[in-house]
């Protein structure tokens, strides 16, 4: 009760006032900093997979990584509701405040009873906070720290209570990087302009990236989500932003949120290839962290995963074998790889051997170059454009198969599933989070960090 | 090198002779006894599933389950050929000596070269030796801790090497509990009339397992594997023998290995009810070793998998939901189910409703009924018994299909997978199995204590 009734004493503009004024002053002599990571969808069969998949095949040994350095324990993930599947909003929420909710609500209870989040209580500390994502920045997981609303989908309201909810009159956010241009520019409302008149360096090029110097900043990428890592130029954009985001925060301590947004997404399509790239940004942003709690000691670095997406495991249809070495040589998405080909009707062949290195049969390059036809035939006597990406969506449906089919990685689902995931960690306390704990669990131990 | 070495100081009746004597006497002022359980095939979507399944629904908490308060690492587990996917017998060589080896082969490396077993080693230092399965005790898992020999396949020469290899003229094994009768009692050799004349107690009927007194003692309580939990009078049968083994062992030092064998039979068949019910049965088996553990501080308790099977996921098909109180209301094999359903035509319908609590739709009861129809066409034309197998075979298919429909179980396989696996333990050491690591690594760490 103790989180909920703190929360009253947030300045909300749209309806809660101050009760009491807030103790800006951390609570202790020796405030910790804490890095919180969370891999959106990276279940425990994706830090398997990406051991195998970025081992070095000419050494003798399978190397370990850093997910195998930091492993402290697992979590449970289910939500409120009696579904035992969380979705990321109902997940994040429980990661933030440590108290379970309904999927789709966001810093909320059940009953839509406001949470105070982990970040709000560092800035009630007088904190620096932060958040580095590759989804839109007002995406569930970061909103879930930041805003109270009863739906993720209500992406507007998210971005408005960025700016608009506060605590004893401060923004709650110092940082922000990633993507969601669109919800923060809008027609009905600038925040951007009006975090700009609050003194917020504010950057849309990510090349400006090393143009920021002083907090407060905003850097929006996207007007939604980034580009998958795989199709990114800077493959490692999670990585370089954490590294950006430790230095701007680090003059006071701060509380940094990281997500590896895309490993979900990519977890989404069974793209196997797409969520390995999105796992190596997260483990290399792990990296920097690391070597930034190594320097600072007295900084918790907490990561895990909010649930688990797409029912992965590496193997399949009764066969005993993983075939990493073909995902490592593959270098897009399978909707990008898609486009690729499909810009090349009569050399496809050639560019799905130069792409996959994977060798098809007969019967696959038949029945692929029937799926072509078939469509090539329904744009012509229908002769829609709103059908082209229809077009590429279904013969994506078919590279996705074909990747799998051939590297035996198995899938049972589009959606999310309710495995546990991993609790890695490092710095200050990280006892704490040894073992097995439910979601909920590992918010509640931050908190104790906090007071 | 020191482990390969030092089996060569075992006296093997058919090759190796001893080139010194051993040293029986334990190295240690206090030595450790060591409980070493592996849930074949129980990777970690199997022991999330067990909290959902054995959850109390009246209670509003989901409780936490002796997995959870184990929990304190992880394993990889990939074989040494190239194929990622491990076999039992190369998974538990590795958990049996620290080495890996080839899919297929047990206590031998790649290259045929004898390894020694923990089993081994701890009969070396004087300890009693014991195995509980419920696959046959020459199965792949327990013979990696006994046999050394090219296939797991051969399990009559496996079995032969349970009584002829001898560690300076003692058998490697005092206490054997689980199936495999027809390997033991055979027209070739009667094992069994051998071992009663070494002075062993030998039972076949599982009801006389209480009239064991001390050591050595055998108990073949079926021709191959035991009955699957859930079908069985003793839906705890593991944790019933585990009992009965650690009571008759712990009269000096001893090495007692725990096998919940059929997690991963019920896994290659898809089939999460029997799946449930066997890890239901480990799970008791591991409260069983917890207790004495706490009544013993001087033992080691550690637990883990060999692998996972069949890709498990908790929700599938992009629905999510996992329908826990569905898997909870099954009560018997979907083999055993198949044939209770073929046994009355006419009334399928009511017993499946009796037996699953499922409502199939409609649509699904006239698939059901079509293909009983078919299959008795087929056996009225062809009037061969051998296809009955066939047809329950099938049907058991459908059975299956329909409970993984309707509970979200998602599965991608029936084989095994490359995820890693968990790692559980209490008592003595158990710090040295805090994080990721490989799974020879819990070999090489539990050798130390031996040591």
């Amino acid at each position: 009760m103790k989180f909920i009734l703190s929360l009253l004493t947030l300045t909300i503009s749209c309806a809660i006032s101050a009760l009491e004024p807030v103790d800006l002053e951390p609570v202790d002599l020796e405030p910790v900093s804490i890095i919180y990571m969370i891999g959106d969808g990276m279940g425990p069969a994706y830090t398997s997979a990406y051991r195998y998949y970025i081992d070095n095949p000419n050494t003798e040994v399978i190397e370990q990584t850093i997910f195998d350095e930091l492993l402290v324990g697992m979590a449970s993930t289910y939500p409120r509701d009696n579904t035992l599947v969380t979705d990321s909003a109902a997940a994040a929420t429980a990661l933030a405040t440590g108290y379970k909710t309904n999927n789709g609500i966001v810093g909320l209870g059940p009953d839509l009873t406001p949470l105070l989040t982990l970040l709000e209580r560092a800035k009630e500390l007088g904190y620096n906070t932060g958040l580095v994502v590759t989804s839109q920045v007002n995406h569930a997981t970061p909103a879930s720290f930041i805003a109270h609303i009863d739906s993720r989908n209500k992406y507007n309201e998210i971005a408005d209570q960025y700016l608009d909810h506060r605590i004893a009159s401060r923004l709650k956010i110092d940082l922000m990087l990633g993507g969601g241009l669109m919800y923060f520019q809008r027609k009905d409302r600038n925040l951007l302009a009006e975090f700009d008149e609050l003194g917020y360096q504010i950057i849309t090029d990510y090349r400006k990236l090393v143009s920021l110097k002083t907090l407060p900043v905003i850097g929006l990428f996207a007007p939604k989500g980034m580009q998958h890592a795989i199709d990114s130029d800077d493959k490692i954009r999670l990585a370089t932003m954490t590294n950006k985001a430790l230095s701007l925060l680090d003059e006071k301590p701060f509380f940094l949120l990281v997500e590896g947004s895309q490993i979900d997404w990519c977890g989404h399509s069974n793209d196997i290839a797409c969520a390995m790239a999105e796992v190596h940004d997260f483990a290399e942003a792990l990296k920097v962290a690391k070597q930034y709690v190594e320097q600072h000691p007295n900084t918790l670095l907490v990561a895990t995963a909010d649930h688990s997406t797409g029912g992965l495991s590496l193997g399949s249809n009764g066969k005993y074998l993983w075939q990493a070495s073909i995902v490592r040589e593959i270098h897009a998405s399978a909707k990008s790889l898609t486009k690729t080909l499909l810009a090349s009707p009569n050399t496809w062949q050639n560019i799905w051997l130069r792409e996959t290195k994977i060798s098809l049969s007969p019967k696959s390059q038949e029945d692929f170059q029937t799926a072509i036809d078939a469509w090539d035939a329904i744009l012509k006597t229908e002769g829609k454009n709103n059908l082209i990406e229809k077009k590429v969506s279904a013969i994506q449906q078919i590279v996705i198969k074909l990747i799998n089919q051939h590297s035996h990685t198995g899938w049972t689902s589009n959606g999310h599933t309710a495995d546990d995931v991993q609790i890695f960690s490092m710095g200050r306390s990280r006892e704490l989070f040894f073992g097995s704990m439910d979601n909920t669990d590992i918010a509640k131990k931050i908190f104790t960090i906090l007071e």
